[in-house]
């Protein structure tokens, strides 16, 4: 049970040194900042709940605050943007005390130093179960920024570092409860997520990428949030979907289907993205100079249809929204 | 069960169409709007937990809506503000459907009009008690607004509207169940709150408040935060503190103390600040302009704390901690 005024006071201990572009920060009920009339203003919100995106024996306090933002600042590293501030509700229940909140808080700074954020308001509130919402502000050139439409037929489809790791990880977990602070590469991708920040800004500022978006979903249904979703398709090669060596390892005492986890698994937070082919290069150069692997893995058709092409050159439509595991 | 593909889609057909200046709105991860740099970029957030701060029978999805958005929105209020957009995140469980979503919806676009806003984003998750958390983005003029920190010793304190009404009528509210439909006043203040947004504007406008707060938890807990949680304290002249009619009629009811209400009640959602002397005809003129009770209740005092003076002049210093009702 953690008592509001008391918690109140430690949040503004830690988190009540403001910047010159903070005028009011922790500590009212409202943040007031200086914004740039040059850039864009991006805002996008997140939630962990308890039971749905995680189980409290799963994840310790300080991974969970961490990973609450980097969910959050990855939405916005898929549009080019820099992400500056956070606002966190967290709603407590009477099993969490004083400790707890004092992990959650060095997660959320760990968030701050890691993705270059300021904790700048939020809200405490009891519940009967915990969860922690974050929305996250940043900013992009007006002339940068990436959306979800914009993909043109014919643009190569790439993707960063390796898919379906997050998911199969879960599964790790939830299998072989209390590993806390066990060192598996797959529940690590789970539970330390790494949004791509670098490299989306990077991306923006060169104007390498037509349309964008952070895998939160699993790759097929983010893909078509990109393509079909936009009056377009796409058809992937299944051979070049980038899997780690862990999960090729782990794959199959979970699924028969090698690729099942990494086309719709979900939590990958790597970023999916358009470009046109005159850029191939460049967009592949990003991959030495950010030490991320970048892949290409399709291309952009006109047909209102995702297509996976397989080993045998071999292609089948996919029943995008009966293929999709939606749990969250 | 809500389907979660299909409620995005139905969210985006309601709330889909953007102004100019919203670059992306509704139907992407990150929302992405234009900031004017004249002005701060005024950001909060505030929930509403079932069980916590509300039950399901007790009020309609529609009014739940609505004044998620409205008790966010006060927060702006009370820095002279005006609110623009919001982010909206709902937490459904399996007992709410399609219809129940609908009417959230049709509460969000109540708000949209009431306050001016926009709702420009939000995310959609499961959870096994229904909660909607809020975020509202609004501005304020550089030099226009108004904080917590501000009151000078001998100004003098004002609030507006009547107090204890929405407390007395959370009481009337869980003692008569399913009066959802009921029109009653003190029940009605507590169901559909109204953020003081024109005065709360309008004061920072003429520059007539040196600090402002909107009571969100109580006269005294709020009081205590432009005051001595500032350095200063006050005096409050109890019989001056206003109260409905309704009020005094039935706050015998529930309590012997006719001030308990008012005094630490919660969620009344009016503004008190504090307003140096000489502006006191300026304060008061506001009452008839804007059709708002405003009601001059106490001085600003150097000692740290706050007093009460009673009916007899008698002063009595208030625990503050003890005096407070603190369940959220």
């Amino acid at each position: 049970m953690i008592d509001e005024l008391r918690a109140l006071r430690l949040i503004k201990e830690r988190f009540g040194k403001n910047s010159k572009e903070i005028a009011v920060g922790i500590g009212d009920d409202t943040a007031a900042i200086s914004a740039n009339s040059d850039t864009y203003l991006l805002t996008t919100t997140d939630s962990q709940v308890e039971g749905t995106h995680f189980n409290l024996n799963n994840i310790s306090p300080r991974t969970l605050a961490r990973k609450s933002v980097a969910v959050s600042v990855s939405d916005i590293a898929a549009m080019g943007g820099t992400p500056n501030y956070i606002l966190a509700t967290a709603g407590f229940t009477k099993n969490q005390d004083e400790d707890y909140m004092d992990s959650i808080m060095d997660g959320f700074q760990d968030a701050e130093k890691e993705f270059g954020v300021k904790l700048i308001g939020g809200n405490l509130t009891s519940a009967k179960q915990l969860f922690i919402d974050i929305t996250a502000l940043g900013e992009v050139g007006k002339d940068r920024i990436v959306r979800r439409a914009g993909a043109n037929i014919g643009d190569l489809i790439f993707v960063s570092g390796t898919l379906g790791d997050s998911s199969l990880g879960l599964k790790i977990l939830n299998d072989k409860k209390n590993i806390l602070n066990g060192d598996n590469y797959l529940v690590n991708r789970h539970t330390f997520p790494s949004p791509r920040l670098s490299l989306g800004r990077e991306i923006a500022n060169r104007n390498l990428a037509t349309a964008m978006i952070d895998i939160s979903d699993g790759l097929l249904l983010d893909l078509s949030r990109i393509t079909v979703d936009q009056g377009s398709g796409a058809s992937l090669y299944i051979v070049d979907i980038p899997l780690s060596e862990e999960y090729k390892k782990h794959i199959s005492d979970y699924s028969k289907d090698t690729y099942e986890y990494a086309l719709s698994g979900g939590e990958d937070y790597e970023l999916l993205f358009t470009a046109s082919e005159i850029n191939k290069e460049a967009v592949l150069s990003l991959s030495s100079e950010f030490d991320i692997r970048i892949t290409e893995i399709g291309i952009v058709k006109d047909e209102l249809e995702l297509n996976l092409v397989g080993l045998d050159g071999k292609k089948f439509e996919i029943e995008k929204r009966g293929f999709v595991h939606f749990s969250q």
